[in-house]
């Protein structure tokens, strides 16, 4: 049996977001590797083992998929949302990279999923149809001076933003500055996105004007997105629409 | 009969990277509208009729599929990718903040896809790993300087870059000029991808050094992706992963 490490993406929640090509490189797994929520998402079944792992531990948990791999096996390790977007893809290269020098050999494949930031702007309309970037807030993996660098040449550069993991229970001041900056660097009616949960049954979406925001506002389950100084609200009956238009007029 | 518009992505070109969630809106459509290479990849069936236009009619297309969805068709926009970047949903929603105010009542959805940039990730590793932005290099909408400004920010921020739209057979000389840009503010050997097709039979993927990139690199099929100056490469027989790190140790 040849052995092979599939890193894959779950899509934001809703099973109808997953890829028929996820679903069938999961169909041929003997081992299943991921964060415990993301592991739970994956049906049981005879001639599979679900191997669920905590927060934090990506690089064992990468170390772990790639020995399987190694020893025969046929491996999936889940991300939610898309795996190359602040998630699993970048940990197990990293383990490639510094490990084995035989697990370079391996089938290694990264399988592309609908990323929290596209069905958030999509839960609302367009709101990254024109350049945007997109920042994980979280400082474990990098100083705060960075982030908050990143933050105001974004804002220079007129970027729609897209905020990944705003706000930890841990550290839940990083997003309180965060907001601090963006109220100091944009209009104070640019739109802000709240979007909890989005594609599940309890997906919640909250837009208000930046300066209105606050920061109990988000938590890890939130996607948060700003709008550039061109987005566009259009107030209807029900939830309005927000766009940000594909023309800049000089 | 109530009508409705749903603006939904196709991805990047193979048909197991339609989502199950665009597939069953597609099986209840009774209209498609979209560029005529997207429109091709729907299966044509009775009570199914197609409307291809060519490429910038984006306008003229969203209106009419508005106008017959408020006649009571339910109508399915197509984009390739994920329509809410650089793509159908910006340009419908730009046709109902300024069209007929019935329209703002009509049930309209915008429905997410994989969009070239993770595709093209995905093919590689992880290079969109870390931050990272999204810039389209036409200038048919924006003026060039803002380009230029958005080019010279995100290198100053270290973001790796996706580009989409690089080089248009009309205006081949932007992707020129972002080029020089890019060598004078990133590193020589920071890679820069090029991933034409992606996720189809004619897949291609090249992977060079920045500094050894030249124009006739990219065509508009051809997804960009830059790299930040963290970004590595494992080299191995067969074709190299690349990855961005998730952590920058200062």
């Amino acid at each position: 049996m040849t052995g092979w490490v599939a890193i894959v993406g779950l899509g934001p929640g809703n099973e109808d977001l997953v890829t028929p090509d996820v679903r069938a490189t999961l169909a041929e797994a003997t081992d299943v590797v991921g964060y415990i929520p993301y592991v739970a998402r994956i049906a049981p079944r005879d001639g599979l083992t679900l191997h669920a792992s905590d927060n934090r531990v990506e690089i064992d948990r990468s170390r772990h998929a790639l020995e399987m791999a190694a020893n025969g096996q046929r491996v999936v390790v889940v991300s939610s949302g898309d795996p190359g977007v602040f998630a699993m893809a970048a940990a197990v290269l990293e383990a490639v990279e510094f490990g084995d020098p035989a697990w370079r050999d391996l089938d290694i494949r990264v399988m592309p999923g609908i990323t929290a930031m596209l069905a958030c702007a999509a839960a609302v309309g367009a709101p990254l149809g024109h350049d945007f970037c997109a920042i994980n807030l979280s400082d474990n993996l990098k100083p705060w001076a960075l982030i908050e660098k990143r933050l105001r040449l974004a804002a220079e550069a007129d970027f729609a933003m897209a905020f990944y993991n705003p706000r930890s229970k841990s550290r839940p001041e990083g997003f309180e500055k965060a907001l601090e900056i963006l109220k100091e660097v944009c209009q104070p009616d640019q739109p802000i996105i709240f979007g909890r949960a989005v594609s599940t049954p309890e997906q919640s979406i909250n837009i208000v004007p930046i300066k209105d925001a606050t920061p109990d506002m988000a938590d890890m389950r939130t996607m948060v997105l700003m709008g550039s100084s061109t987005t566009r609200i259009i107030q209807r009956d029900g939830a309005p629409l927000i766009y940000t238009p594909r023309s800049v007029v000089p």
